[in-house]
């Protein structure tokens, strides 16, 4: 297939360090690469890929400090080189949300996108006004059926396996890990709560957005106290993999409907099982009582604590090679976009059929 | 024919006060409709007009209080339901800049586009990108060689001579006026020394911009003595008519090449001469020593000042009339309409036959 990948200006393909929307387009673009697949990312040209890369703007827009105004400027550029080749392609993947929806609709060529966050209340307007276009959701229960969205499937995020190192036991002594935003959605505070309860020893890791800058100061900090309860700043991949993979379980107390729990399957691939509140994704990513707990609430995270060691962690790992892998990714968007060339090639044949009955009448 | 008109959503159709763009927009669609053309305004849902409206959002925006990204929604929403509904029109006018020119792109009906502003550093890169597309300059100085942008013609903005009084003789005690924003752009601090200096009186209305609060603190509030030198704030349209009508002469001692000078047109049909830096614009509408003065700088002017008995304030409104009015500006773009429309047709004449010609062989 002639595949177009169309990522976000704002980080590079794949980004330094945050940024999941590039992260997953990196690693979808290059894994189609490597199934034979004829691929062109259109991303920034500091951007690294095995496919051929057409760029949108010189580097990362976040880094080169762009105003909003900006930003849609080099959008509109984008899709305006992706307009004038769009032919070149079979099918379209977006992962720029609003701005690709009314291109979307002039393209001849098959479109999918896939959303990777949030929608604003305005934004969800666009999405309604377009719902009858094609749309992959990121789990099952990110879906936004009150908006009619027209899914054609679900392909959860891949991560590779082997980026992360597998520990079949925790280190000694044992500790507790919270890797994630500190957000009150991502519950950092429920976590600390949790260790504090259970006495057990907490690591947490992640960054503080501007936002949350005066929830981590009254809620989080100054339950840090250095020894039962630290906080590393933000963490790299290597030290990712480390932290969690040494540790007895990680904490996922969340207090929103997470589209895609990145941190679980990172967890689990690790080997460390996890307990979460039952929010957003994670019923679709923890096998409860195999690879990690799904509670209702802080209650049930401190209780499933003291039942860590029912959890093989052989199977977690296995879990996520089976299910959330980049290869499990890369096939689920091809049977995606084997399904829309499939239809379009047919709604031309019934178009053609219908043109040849006119005519012959 | 069928047009489409396609206005920012910023302000309503017409503006209740600031917004020279949706002014223009206002005036070219209701004097379209009034030539018998089917025309569709795309705007905000309070504008006001003969055509068909199709409204891209509840109100004006800035009113609303979005922010640019929100902005930049209604923006993409406007474009969706322009986009499906194109097939409707013969042309399609677009008053939007930056965000129509990658959607005129992907449209089969031929599209036009008026700049009315002044273009960003990265605006003209997509600008460049785009630029075999039809665009029409509001005066020849602001023509974009630069670019290689392909101009199909040059329209005025047009005012309606009705809606302003002519003043056959200045009012007594005689005044210069100035009328604009304040900034540095357009020089009302020259006006004021062009005032002081020649001893007239000087009464100016006009905002002050955000941007232009400390010039306009520094630089022309000191100045402002409410005898010699009077500011009345911002004028409607009425207070303007009347302010400028009775003065002796407009003062426009510009520092920047204004794309088109509204505020001479206005001036000239109330009668009343303009004084102006010959900067942009101005030499297209002012004719040397018959409806006012071009200065090379405010030494000029100064002179033009004790000049201004020599010119003729029923020339001043003819000129206007003939030249600047919204019949002129309807019939020159109606000009430029048939033009596109012709060459789609012969365009599609000549694929018609080369099709032919591949079918007999």
């Amino acid at each position: 297939m002639r595949i177009a990948q169309v990522a976000p200006l704002w980080e590079c393909v794949p980004p330094p360090a945050y940024g999941g929307t590039e992260l997953v387009v990196s690693r979808l673009t290059d894994g189609l690469v490597k199934c034979g697949h004829e691929v062109t990312l259109f991303a920034t040209a500091d951007s690294q890929t095995l496919a051929n890369l057409i760029p949108g703007a010189p580097s990362s827009l976040r880094v080169a400090g762009v105003t909003p105004s900006e930003y849609q400027v080099y959008d509109l550029m984008q899709m305006n080189r992706l307009i004038e080749q769009s032919d070149q392609y079979d099918v379209i993947h977006f992962h720029v949300d609003a701005i690709a929806l009314p291109f979307a609709n002039a393209m001849k060529v098959p479109c999918v996108h896939t959303v990777h966050g949030i929608l604003n209340p305005i934004v969800e307007k666009l999405f309604a006004q377009n719902k009858h276009q094609n749309f992959v959701s990121i789990s099952n229960s990110q879906r936004r059926t009150d908006l009619g969205l027209n899914y054609v499937g679900t392909v959860y995020n891949g991560i590779d396996p082997e980026t992360y190192v597998f520990h079949p036991q925790p280190s000694d002594p044992p500790y507790l890990t919270f890797f994630g935003r500190m957000s009150p959605e991502k519950g950092p505070h429920l976590a600390i709560e949790i260790a504090k309860r259970t006495g057990w020893h907490l690591r947490m890791a992640g960054k503080v957005d501007r936002a949350d800058k005066e929830f981590f100061a009254t809620q989080v900090e100054p339950l840090i106290d250095g020894e039962q309860i630290v906080y590393l700043g933000e963490a790299n991949h290597a030290q990712k993999s480390e932290i969690m993979g040494n540790a007895v379980a990680t904490l996922c107390p969340l207090t929103w409907r997470e589209p895609f729990g990145l941190v679980m399957t990172e967890s689990m691939i690790c080997g460390t099982p996890v307990i979460a509140i039952a929010q957003g994704s994670a019923p679709e990513l923890i096998l409860h009582g195999k690879t990690g707990f799904l509670c209702k609430d802080v209650d049930e995270c401190v209780a499933a604590v003291g039942r860590i060691g029912e959890i093989d962690r052989r199977t977690c790992r296995d879990h996520v090679v089976q299910n959330f892998s980049a290869a499990a990714m890369v096939q689920g968007y091809e049977a995606v976009y084997q399904q829309l060339i499939a239809r379009k090639v047919q709604q031309n044949g019934h178009l053609r059929q219908s043109r040849a009955i006119v005519g012959a009448v």
